[in-house]
């Protein structure tokens, strides 16, 4: 280490706490633990005691939401992150921002230098949209309606929300709302979900922002018809239209990206969808990341032309429909200079800016108070499936700089 | 006319006919009248009826095909197509062939010249693979097996073949298979469900051979990730490499095909489907039909060169695998002679040759005996949908030119 760290974290406390959530729907080497299931609530239980005994007033809110207070009337600082899992997912996607908050506070209330601060754990629920869309951070900051909660139903089990709120003990119970003024920032950990830090043998990565999603859907409409006896030269076919202008899309976007641009068509759907039927309609789903509105707006114009130019040339209609545009959210320069900081002295020189290609609820808090995101390395950049992993030294180190971050905030 | 016509048919009764089976499950303009539905079996019992009444000795048998034995000693041909339609399909695809066999019937039945000989008429069960493939003819030529019927189910309803043939009162009824050396030949007519005839203003088809279908699965493989965090150099998305690989087919495709080769991808299934998860597998259904098989062995091979290009360039794994590859059904040169001596009897110069892009009965009856099949206009060239339809007029042409190649292969 480079400088004097101002709090000292137990490598192994962590690694013992992220077992224990491990074990509460382990699913092979991950964890299936989905929003409101009994072993979601299990590790929610299980996070309430061990802020309980640090002396916060802990509970979990009408949302499913765990917060914990820390005593004191100084400054504070919130750090959080999520419990629930996708489902047969892996076992530190959320998990290991909580335990990273909840070793921060142990670390700061045990030391005499923080005297009357504290660092408030936050674990917001559903972040992994099983029901909606980051539904705690949104009731969090007071965004959340209650008509929203009660049409809200799971993705993939058969369950309303409500249901699932009144199975878990939390039916009736009101949702905490984030204090006013009482924060110096909000700081969240995360793995990174991509190979960028492994590939290049980095520990830390600062986030900038969270980049925006832009989606569409692009709707061709062509002629049905037989698919022996029609032929060639007079069909209007849907799929050839659309796998032409993805094929397009291919070839153009790279000359206007950003260097960390992304574009994935997830879903394509042929209708009618039979092997001798012309598909008469073809639905994409198509979306595109950057944290740079110049660069998003270029790639939609390209898209755009794109459309346009398989509208002029080809013999069906192609719409495109915009789903949805979000913003990139910007990272507060304070907390990215906390994490750079807090990165030089735990390992100098290993921590890079970069920007996060996935959502977290980070972009939510960012809008109302100074908020920050850190990422620490993912094996293989594998996510969002059960073989996720991150080196024991990794996790230690990113449990430190986190720690070392929110102590910086602290004393400032 | 050029030339005197062996035979007279009564145009009101062939249209009035049509009429009558058009109101057995009316659809807007088409018809709804699925195999072993309600609709489909009045429409049988009306057939026996019609049967009955001219003389034929009529039934359904166990398949619920229709068979009507007209009598005498001499020759006879056979005749006919299929009742039921696809769903909320066309009001002509099948009924017309069956109503030409009912009106030729009657007209050599009327007519002292024919004495002692007769049309035979059959209407085949299921020809529109709602419980399988060709399940009526495979039965009247003694090549299906109880055992498929047993696990024949209904494609579109929750519905066993056994239980539905059971509820049309055919349960347990034995089925008639073919009286061998009984006849001349078999013809069947049916709409063209191409745009051929109307884009050269021709009035009858007369079919050299029913195409061949080869039909592939082809399945990628790349890696399921993260769409938001997964750079594009790294990704091998599975989606990305199908639509790739079917432009490169829709490229090179054309550069091997004959004139009237068809190509279709009818379904793309990207999984998991979802607009924020790079797809890490891909299948589509891909089929091409030709009357050649020189030009089939083409095509494949095209395939072929395509799906190995695809494998040495791109990230993914692309597996190819045949479904099946039928024989071109060649059509009988006597029946073919006849249908075209009769055109040029009733609309000398509108007749042409041209294979047959979709499947039909004739194709399994052609290995039998002497099979012919001809096709009349398709207005917009539209089949398979509500909108179908032929013009009367053509339609009366279609019915004249039918029982004109009947006669002379009877009186031959």
């Amino acid at each position: 280490m480079s400088g004097d760290p101002l709090v000292e974290i137990n490598p192994e406390r962590v690694l013992g706490d992220l077992d224990v959530l491990r074990a509460m729907g382990a699913y092979k080497t991950g964890v299936h633990r989905p929003t409101l299931s009994d072993d979601d609530m299990r590790a929610r239980h299980w996070l309430v005691d061990q802020l309980t005994r640090l002396g916060h007033r802990a509970e979990i809110d009408g949302i499913a939401n765990v917060i914990g207070f820390a005593p004191g009337d100084g400054p504070h600082v919130l750090g959080g992150s999520h419990l629930e899992t996708q489902n047969h997912a892996g076992w530190l996607d959320g998990a290991l921002g909580v335990v990273y908050a909840l070793e921060a506070a142990r670390a700061v209330a045990a030391s005499s230098r923080f005297q009357g601060r504290g660092v408030d754990v936050i674990a917001f629920a559903d972040e992994e949209a099983h029901f909606g869309s980051f539904l705690g951070s949104y009731s969090w900051i007071g965004e959340l309606s209650d008509d929203t909660i009660a049409s809200a139903r799971d993705r993939t089990r058969d369950l309303a929300l409500t249901d699932a709120l009144a199975a878990a003990g939390l039916g009736g119970k009101s949702r905490l709302t984030m204090p006013p003024d009482r924060y110096r920032a909000f700081l969240e950990a995360h793995i990174e979900q991509g190979d960028w830090l492994e590939a290049q043998d980095l520990k830390i990565g600062v986030v900038t922002s969270v980049v925006a999603i832009w989606q569409y859907r692009v709707v061709v409409t062509g002629m049905q018809n037989h698919a022996g006896t029609t032929r060639m030269a007079i069909r209007r076919d849907a799929g050839v239209a659309a796998t032409r202008l993805l094929q397009a899309i291919e070839q153009t976007f790279p000359s206007v990206a950003g260097e960390r641009s992304v574009w994935t068509a997830g879903r394509i759907m042929l209708e009618p969808g039979a092997p001798s039927i012309i598909p008469g309609r073809a639905e994409v789903l198509f979306q595109f990341r950057d944290a740079d509105p110049d660069v998003l707006r270029q790639l939609e114009q390209c898209l755009e032309t794109r459309v346009a130019a398989e509208n002029e040339s080809g013999p069906c209609d192609v719409h495109l429909e915009v789903i949805s545009r979000s913003t990139p959210a910007v990272m507060h320069e304070t907390v990215q200079r906390a994490f750079m900081m807090a990165t030089e002295t735990v390992v100098p020189g290993r921590g890079t800016m970069m920007p996060s290609g996935a959502g977290h609820d980070a972009q939510n808090l960012a809008r109302h108070m100074p908020t920050g995101l850190m990422f620490v390395p993912s094996i293989g950049g594998i996510s969002h499936h059960w073989t996720e992993n991150t080196s024991d030294d990794d996790i230690v180190t990113g449990a430190q700089v986190y720690a070392e971050a929110v102590a910086r905030l602290l004393v400032a």
